[in-house]
């Protein structure tokens, strides 16, 4: 089982590393990083660097592919490498996943047309002006496409899988090795539940300014 | 405010990235990866490499250090570098923090001894055996020790840390802009709720032999 995660500049740490932690405890899978050139690639910070250890042509048919979000996303949106790879690896993939605004990348690559699928909560409006319909909750199936909501929720999602993929016995255990018994110090991690005026905060910075209200 | 956070060969992904994820939104916030010599660290898969930018020399005085844990730290318990600059980072650091197996390496450096901390479940018994009072709550405070449980709890204490360095107002707008409002899809990540023969599985199976019961 060949699990593939994308890279490129500017995208965000835990989107990318919250499925790998999850999906690294499927038996016998081969989680790979990857991306249009192999070697370093730094995240939206600056100050973290992760090695793709292949390229897009080498790792062309994976079973399972994860498309994390990140500010970089919106540089991706016509970019043929990674949209051409997206294309090529959902031909074959048994899953095709994302994180956050990775369902952006995920709609340009015209995969997601009249499905069901979601984002950050910033980033609803954008999905929905590419054909999709955009889902609140924080992990959507929907057949093989599978999308998780902003940044945290590829944990939440990777978990899922590999319950899909390995069965709950198997999920369990991860989650009981990765103690993830998640306790939140604060309760302001959706839009639903935050302040109301640090949600405006955002849908006024936001890059996506359309952001439904 | 400087924020180191350490690598070393099998140190475990989500234990560095979950802190970094939620520290690097403290305004003004410079985090940087460092290890005993700059350049590639594998964590304990192989799968995933990170960069360390600085070497520990570089970077000897941070605010904030942040020890993740992992296999590879059973390779650190005598290992001079690491825990020569956990000592000098310690004697002028706010805040000394460590997720998982992490705080055994604190432990180690002598930086525990006689105070209240956690780790990752499995390590509880080799936590008390260096002297240290173990807990079994998902995030310690102790004065400016701070120490998380297993793996994901880092993002528990990452957040918490925000809060105390930077505000609750502040912690709570990072918690919405990652979207940090978890929903596992099971109910099995501690000891405590997980179905009982994974417990005992994990305790036969663990390096830590003399897990308590």
């Amino acid at each position: 089982m060949q699990i593939a995660i994308a890279l490129y500049e500017r995208f965000t740490a835990l989107d990318a590393i919250g499925p790998y932690q999850m999906l690294g405890g499927i038996p016998d899978a081969e989680v790979v990083f990857v991306a249009e050139r192999a070697g370093t690639v730094r995240d939206d910070s600056g100050r973290l660097a992760l090695v793709a250890d292949k390229t897009f042509a080498e790792v062309a048919h994976p079973d399972v592919l994860v498309v994390p979000g990140g500010p970089g996303q919106s540089d991706q949106m016509e970019n043929a490498p990674l949209l051409d790879w997206l294309r090529t690896a959902d031909a074959t993939s048994t899953w095709t996943t994302s994180v956050c605004t990775g369902s952006l990348a995920l709609a340009a690559a015209g995969l997601l047309e009249g499905r069901t699928a979601t984002s950050h909560w910033l980033a609803l409006g954008e999905l929905e002006k590419l054909g999709v319909r955009p889902s609140e909750e924080r992990v959507v199936f929907d057949g093989k496409y599978v999308t998780a909501a902003g940044v945290s929720s590829g944990i939440d999602m990777g978990l899922a899988l590999v319950g899909r993929i390995a069965g709950d016995e198997r999920a369990r255990t991860v989650q009981l090795i990765t103690e993830y018994d998640p306790q939140p110090p604060y309760d302001a991690g959706s839009p639903k539940k935050a302040p109301a005026h640090l949600v405006e905060m955002f849908r006024e910075q936001t890059r996506f300014k359309d952001a439904p209200a």
